[in-house]
């Protein structure tokens, strides 16, 4: 049911970055469920997490051995999340580290351990050392878009981007992959998300870099507002040049735009791939007072079961809309001031509908897979965008039944 | 699909106040959809109303109407909000307080308008006026099932309740109506409510005693997040004492528990009925270091589609309720120290599954139609609970297809 989103042709190798995957059993389909991504030597990493109080076992494990030191392998395994699953949990995470780098030759400290599916289940650890012994020698530099697939848990299209560009005279690449379907509201983070490039920036401008890039795609989604246990994002790159760069010149510029794209397509796939989703929905809030409240009143939308519903229905119902503005609780705020579009269709102007509002346009617009909500607040210059997806029978069915 | 609701057997009069209904039309299935409700001369009423920054036409005319004088009659419609209509909207409430008062030889200013239903219509005000001009010869005390029914939305069961109780040496009587289905998430106010004693308590009291139920009856009920534009809740006294009550005392805490206990049945009357409803959630959050911290634990279970859905699909599905808590960005927070219950079996202590717990128990109480969440976050002394209904497919359809 995803809206508009293919499987991606190819995703382009990163040099020096091999993949293998393999399956353990946790899939019923079974299916790859397990994947290993080995980094060269020098490679940087800069890492977000959920801020969840109840992050899970291997966001714990993966956020000290990032403190530790420079990465130089992933271990990534879908259908079962390993959270809710206290000490034993942490030690299951650990003992997989230890496997994989003493199969690998490396420090356990150098192995970032990343789980995503069912929470508060045990780790199944010895059919996971199983299935990732024979790894190592599968590895590959091809194997990006087979990674990509042994992520996904509720998933039903693979995610994944790949853009060449010039940096410093030399030809680079940028290829990221990402998982998340349900439970999606990132905070401060985001699901499952691996980005990597050849270009060599160092661990602080990686670390800029993907704050920066995450507050405006992997922070600006929501399916249900439900933030995940297990949420997490990497930049890598697999080169230090040793030195910072300079912000916002040209070359800092180049790698930021890279960066960008890449995640807000992944950001942007994870919405069309939602459970049950039938319209990809972006709400663009501006001439707000400050970018909090814009931010605040396109949540309020995004997250309104009613407006949600009557976007499945393909209802404009721009009392909804009204509803959700009107609880949003912003402190600069004039019903009078307020305009709303559907793309470029005037709804709502002067505290009621517009006077050239017609109903046939309207209607024509919700009809489309791809909404454009549009709400001016006439209060300032800031503006924020958020893409969300719209809540059907289909979601309520996946979700009564699937065992998260 | 009301879970355990049933139209009340009757609704007690109240002496003095007079209730008569009618039909303007404005639901398809001709049922009275026009209340009028007028109150004896030295009446006393304090209300409370949305805090939506599109607050509807009659909120704002009741609001400023309340200020001005002691409200003589209650002029209700169904099936129209009345918001987001501008200054046209404001013009016909004030122009239907008008006729009424004309009606009653009354000031326009003692005629409180409500208003319930679509938003974003303007009032078919010639055809309210029609039904309104016969409606003060039908006027009777006994027709306090009949105005519950007529301001009904989607509402399947009428909402009322009444009790009978002695405060100083003479049988009182106190009858409430409430409608309310969707779009409940009240804030500092309520959906439409109304709650009349003929017990003497002036409106300072009044005021008091209804901010301090509110806050413990209304103000805790979720159906999905989403607060209303037209929520207002008025509590009235038929007579005026002359002096305040004191707080504590054995009289202020006998209209105290009958306020409350009338305040808390409709609102959990109006979770019972909520749209696509089948099953009623109480969730209790104990031993947090201050009750904002226990409401945000509470409203982050509440509000999560992914708790919602599963308790639809009688799934226990703790993960999700550790997800919901953990996203609820309590300050004072330990996972280990959270302990989860359903009713009286523990399924969740010191960071994993409870080691005693019984998966065929857990599934037995989920397929229960009450379900009772308790999480204690071990932190402190405070608690509150609150009360919500679960996500249906109905819910779906009911507002993939309603127009709001």
């Amino acid at each position: 049911m995803a809206v508009n989103l293919k499987r991606p042709d190819l995703l382009r190798p990163v040099p020096g970055i091999e993949l293998a995957t393999g399956s353990a059993g946790l899939r019923a389909s079974g299916d790859d469920d397990l994947a290993l991504i080995t980094l060269p030597h020098g490679s940087q990493a800069a890492g977000v997490f959920t801020q969840s109080g109840f992050s899970a076992a291997p966001v714990h494990i993966a956020r000290r051995h990032l403190e530790l030191c420079a990465p130089r392998a992933l271990l990534i395994n879908a259908g079962n999340a390993n959270a809710g699953t206290g000490q034993r949990g942490l030690e299951d995470a650990l003992g997989l580290c230890a496997e994989a780098a003493s199969l690998l030759d490396l420090d356990s400290e150098s192995i970032l351990p990343f789980s995503t599916g069912v929470i508060g289940q045990f780790l199944p650890t010895k059919a996971i050392r199983s299935a990732l012994r024979p790894l190592p020698d599968k590895l590959s530099e091809e194997a990006w878009l087979e990674a990509a697939a042994a992520i996904m848990t509720t998933d039903t299209v693979v995610k994944g981007m790949s853009l060449d560009f010039q940096f410093q005279g030399q030809s680079r690449t940028v290829t990221g992959i990402a998982k998340g379907s349900g439970m999606i509201c990132p905070n401060m983070a985001t699901m499952l998300a691996f980005i990597a490039t050849d270009a060599p920036v160092g661990v602080a401008d990686l670390s800029m870099f993907l704050h920066a890039v995450v507050a405006r795609t992997f922070n600006r989604i929501t399916v249900d507002g439900d933030t995940s246990t297990n949420d997490a994002c990497l930049l890598i790159s697999t080169s230090d040049p040793g030195a910072s760069l300079t912000p916002d010149t040209a070359d800092w510029q180049i790698l930021y735009d890279q960066f960008e794209q890449v995640a807000l397509y992944l950001a942007q796939a994870i919405i069309r791939d939602a459970e049950g989703a039938t319209k990809f929905i972006s709400i663009q809030v501006d001439t707000g007072h400050n970018e909090d409240e814009c931010l605040q009143v396109a949540y309020a939308i995004a997250h309104s079961p009613l407006v949600k519903t009557a976007a499945f229905g393909s209802n404009l119902n721009w009392g909804r809309l009204l509803m959700a503005i009107g609880r949003a609780g912003c402190h600069y705020f004039d019903p009078d001031t307020v305009v709303i579009y559907l793309g470029d269709l005037c709804v709502f102007r002067q505290g009621r509908v517009a006077e050239d509002y017609q109903e046939d346009e309207g209607a024509r617009l919700m009809a489309l897979d791809e909404l454009k909500i549009r709400v001016s607040l006439g209060q300032g210059e800031s503006q924020a965008t958020i893409w969300t997806s719209d809540l059907s029978c289909e979601y309520v069915r996946i979700n009564s039944e699937y065992l998260t």
